[in-house]
């Protein structure tokens, strides 16, 4: 059996291998302070094998905020934003991205693209699958191919839905066609040169959902009727599933993934579900079996836990569990409880994950999304740490590890007070840079350059920079879409009328001034705005968060907006077209400057789709629905 | 079996009651356009006794968003922002209000004795027994007591912490001390007069963790070890348990809470606990099992219902899954999760929750709290029911129902394109109460009247008023402290320098005016209303959100302020003194104007506590640490 070796090996004068119970240890020393330091590094990896895990305790993790995630309303990612994220999932350690779903519009197919090639030839111990999504018709599956293919290892996920509603309603099949079609399909895609697909019956999984009337009075019409929602699982249902299922395998698929479309069933039930699975499907041996939980309920961390402790081998989830309503499993916590728990309560399962490298993967999708996570979320919100009962003054100080499950360290967040690195306005570049990585950012070359030279200015009109600056000077300047308008000056005044005057410059260098008048000094420098890029839009969304020590420290603004002659693209279940919106963010210790940069870059990034659909054929920028 | 009866059963004309399996449905038709329809109704509730409840698949709700929630940092909640909600609960239909901790200041003394006061007297189908937290000692308990005894129906809850590791540090006491103080607090609290006394062994139900060395090379020390973390549970831990139990119920506890402390077990290990509870505890049949668990892990939600299969009947949530760290359990996801899947998955299990009291309790408490829930919260964040996916548009519109495990009406939730109600300038009051019920908002008298105000205000500025702008303007209007200071009006310029100039007017009717000068138009205003109110505070947290339909909506301001000069409380598991934090909120189209309210009001709040606090003997602001 063949493994990958960790990154650090290569800095490390004597790795060394442990094994304790079934889990190979692989541990790392560094040189710190003179002598050697251990370095938590991840155990070691099975080789990738499409439809087979050597070891029979490894989880595979598959992440799919790149798909699922962005599907969410208003968080629409770039280009570049798709591949900062997906090069920070492979330094995560995960084991598979959806990258996207190529056939959905162009923008779409060019970062799955992109994201398959930036993982061709990369020179690292640990090369993730690239995965791309695709409906059960020949084209999704080609376009998904020609996408993927140029990575190392490329996987087409395909699906189409099989309960006996979607069957008749959406695909106007029946279910012998429908079997035919995800035969032939898997095979196609096969046929194309792809070793590694993945197979998703949309609904199966999710159990049949019927009313039925829990009281018998029914003299106004159903309409009327308080009735009670009852899930059954029709016997047929499951052997149907059984059976497309066992088609899929013999036509050539080496995942198969079991997704909770509604996020309903209890981890007993979902459990239950994977177990039957793998009892009952003709050549399941063959296969991978994947979770794939929605979280309406509060259940999908539960739900994909007992799903890998029923027998489930690759777990698809989605960092600060983003996604559509409720969202999906989120990375972090599927991940911590394994690592925690894994050894005493899940039967001795283990990921690839770094955990480390959690906190900077938490942030960047926060950013790139917009979708801010609540306080109290779960390993990786404000509160997660925040300790207020202070059990460490009551004199136990040494037995703090006793209460804290995890530390801020296991996921890549030192606590500033232990740093030791604070930051002034004689701070170098080195310093800066030490201090982004505790702060969990790893950032380096030009944003390294760029967030110095703003941390300068900043420094020189703020004595006290908190962590708080840094991380919102950060998200400024490294979070940010390519430059089509940049914001050179904004100067108002609200006395009587607010009015406000902006000047833009172009990429091509020409500069823009205009002023407007409006209800307030935001309103009127939007409007200037307007004046000058002259793109209809409509601002959905507006938010601006101050930080900590004082309202002297930054302000970052976030807007979300959406063009009014769109720019569209397929919804994957669906096949309805998505007309979508645009975040920005900006960042200034003056709240309108921070407004109007946040402004500025939603536009950048909308104008970025919109020039990219405009240099190629328009016929292409609109997906033909084959099915 | 005596059973409450349905409020809306007095308006109905023809009440009349299903039975269908084991459960009671009560339903109950109002007259709409002329004929009648049905309303969902809560079902049977049976009576209370504190020790038993007659039917065994009644699951008791205890909310504990007043005690654990409020201990989020900066939750801070005043008496007024408590009793509201505390009425919201029991209009919910929550069968235990945990409303605080007395003995932590006097202003949750204050707050409690006046909760228990409000449902002395009610003349309600439903009233909620008002819970009082007490450490096990005499002057807690009877603190607790004397605030919760005016209720109807009174309890105190006493924990001790029951883990090898805080007996020995924290307690400094041997086991058989801890069970002699928990055996005799309990019969003291049974001996003022109690007759409802729950004990919770604080750490006991969370598992013994230890760190244990997974590799064995120690030659660096343990603090540069990399170790994984393994929670080990000794027999000894579950026999103590047991034991200490035993000795309560003989004591005269009525209900006996197991904690997840730290958020840290399965929810198969969890429904273990409880059910190894339920079969080794001698005279566990006389009392009630309850829950709490955490949050860490992202489980507390599946824990919580395991508990419940497992045999307890009573879970502690709070709303919105607030609380220290990651939080605990919430109200909203156990309770839809029990609703939807009760009778097929959880044995019929079910609750008295009208859950078309969630979203007003749910925004409530995110206002009073100052805690954000994030979009994809479950159950009541904003996208738990956009639905991006348009399964409608495919010719499905009649199977909707299939795929929405809750609809929003559950909730109390109305889609706004449905409800047929659109404000004007020209709409009236009742309009607007019905508008805002559809909201989620039941507001009447002087509140509905100063909305209105409020409301005509805005809608001489602005042609189309959405349903987010009258959340916004609810909020400001509706989730406010009592007045010391009151903004009368703000100018700024920024051309230049950025200058403010701000008149107050105090409660007494006089007048202020000051400016001065800032880095932006919003810190020139703090400064010159610091200026006027002298009261030393650090600003911690200002965020600012606008909503849809443009920069000219009106913006939402919350700010965090902690004192310099502290408010302080006492925590109930540390005993450690806290400096509380206050949030305020305001709303208005000038975000400097929105922000400035949003600051008076948090300086209001802080005001209300220590102007509180000056009329009594400064000494009783103290808690004396007594074990």
């Amino acid at each position: 059996m063949a493994s990958s070796i960790c990154k650090h090996a290569a800095i490390a004068p004597s790795p060394t291998t442990f094994r304790c119970n079934r889990i190979p240890i692989h541990r790392v020393y560094l040189i710190r302070n003179g002598r050697p330091a251990a370095v938590r590094c991840s155990l070691l990896r099975p080789e990738y094998i499409p439809n087979h895990i050597p070891d029979p305790k490894y989880v595979r993790i598959f992440d799919t905020t790149l798909r699922d995630g962005e599907q969410s309303p208003g968080a629409t990612m770039t280009t570049k934003e798709k591949l900062d994220i997906a090069r920070q999932l492979a330094r995560l350690g995960v084991d598979i991205i959806e990258a996207g779903f190529p056939a959905s519009s162009d923008a779409d197919f060019e970062a799955v693209e992109l994201i398959a090639r930036e993982f061709a030839n990369v020179d690292s111990d640990h090369v993730p699958v690239i995965c791309g999504l695709a409906r059960c018709n020949k084209r999704d599956i080609e376009r998904s191919w020609a996408a993927v293919k140029h990575a190392r290892k490329p996987r087409i996920h395909t699906f189409i839905a099989t309960s006996e509603i979607h069957m008749q309603f959406k695909l106007k099949m029946t279910p012998e066609q429908v079997v035919e079609k995800a035969r032939t399909m898997v095979a196609y895609a096969r046929s194309l040169g792809c070793e590694d697909v993945e197979f998703s019956p949309e609904d199966a999984g999710s159990f049949n959902l019927n009313w039925i009337l829990v009281a018998g009075w029914d003299g106004l019409g159903v309409d009327h009727l308080d009735v009670h929602k009852v899930a059954i699982v029709a016997l047929s249902d499951r052997e149907f599933l059984y059976q497309i299922l066992g088609e899929v395998i013999k036509a050539g698929a080496t995942t198969l993934n079991i997704p909770d479309t509604v996020g309903y069933t209890l981890p007993s039930e979902f459990g239950q579900l994977i177990a039957d699975i793998k009892a009952n499907t003709p050549g399941i041996e063959k296969v991978i079996i994947s979770t794939h939980c929605q979280n309406d309920l509060g259940l999908s961390t539960a739900n994909t836990l007992a799903g890998a402790y029923a027998g489930a081998r690759q777990v698809e989830v989605t960092i600060n569990g983003i996604g559509e309503r409720a969202g999906n499993a989120s990375l972090e916590e599927v991940v911590m409880a394994i690592k925690c728990r894994g050894e005493q309560a899940l039967d001795g399962l283990y990921t690839g994950i770094n955990t480390q490298h959690i906190v900077m993967a938490s942030k960047m999708v926060e950013e790139y999304s917009g979708l801010r996570i609540q306080p109290h979320k779960a390993i990786v919100g404000a509160n997660a740490f925040a300790h207020e009962s202070g059990i460490h003054q009551d004199g136990m100080l040494k037995h703090k590890n006793t209460y804290e499950i995890i530390s801020p360290e296991d996921i890549g967040l030192l606590r500033s007070n232990e740093s030791g690195i604070v930051l002034g306005k004689l701070s170098g570049r080195h310093a800066l840079k030490a201090k982004m990585l505790e702060l969990g950012y790893d950032i380096d070359g030009k944003e390294l350059d760029d967030l110095f030279s703003r941390f300068k200015a900043v420094a020189g009109n703020k004595k006290n920079i908190s962590d708080d600056d840094l991380v919102a000077l950060v998200s400024d300047e490294v979070f940010q879409p390519q430059t089509v308008w940049k914001l050179e000056d904004v100067t108002c005044g609200s006395l009587g009328l607010s009015t406000a005057t902006v000047k833009l410059i172009h990429a091509n260098g020409d500069e823009h001034i205009s002023c407007s008048v409006g209800t307030g000094p935001v309103d009127a420098a939007y409007k200037a705005v307007d004046l000058v890029v002259k793109v209809p839009v409509t601002l959905l969304e507006y938010s601006l968060n101050g930080v900590t020590e004082g309202i002297d420290a930054i302000a970052t603004t976030r807007v979300l907006i959406r063009g009014e002659d769109s720019v569209i693209a397929t919804h994957a279940y669906t096949g309805e077209s998505v007309n979508r919106a645009f975040c920005g963010t900006g960042a200034s210790m003056d709240i309108v400057i921070s407004s109007v940069r946040a402004y500025v870059n939603a536009l950048n990034k909308l104008l970025g789709f919109k020039n990219r659909l405009k240099t190629e054929d328009p016929n292409e920028s609109k997906v033909i629905h084959t099915l």
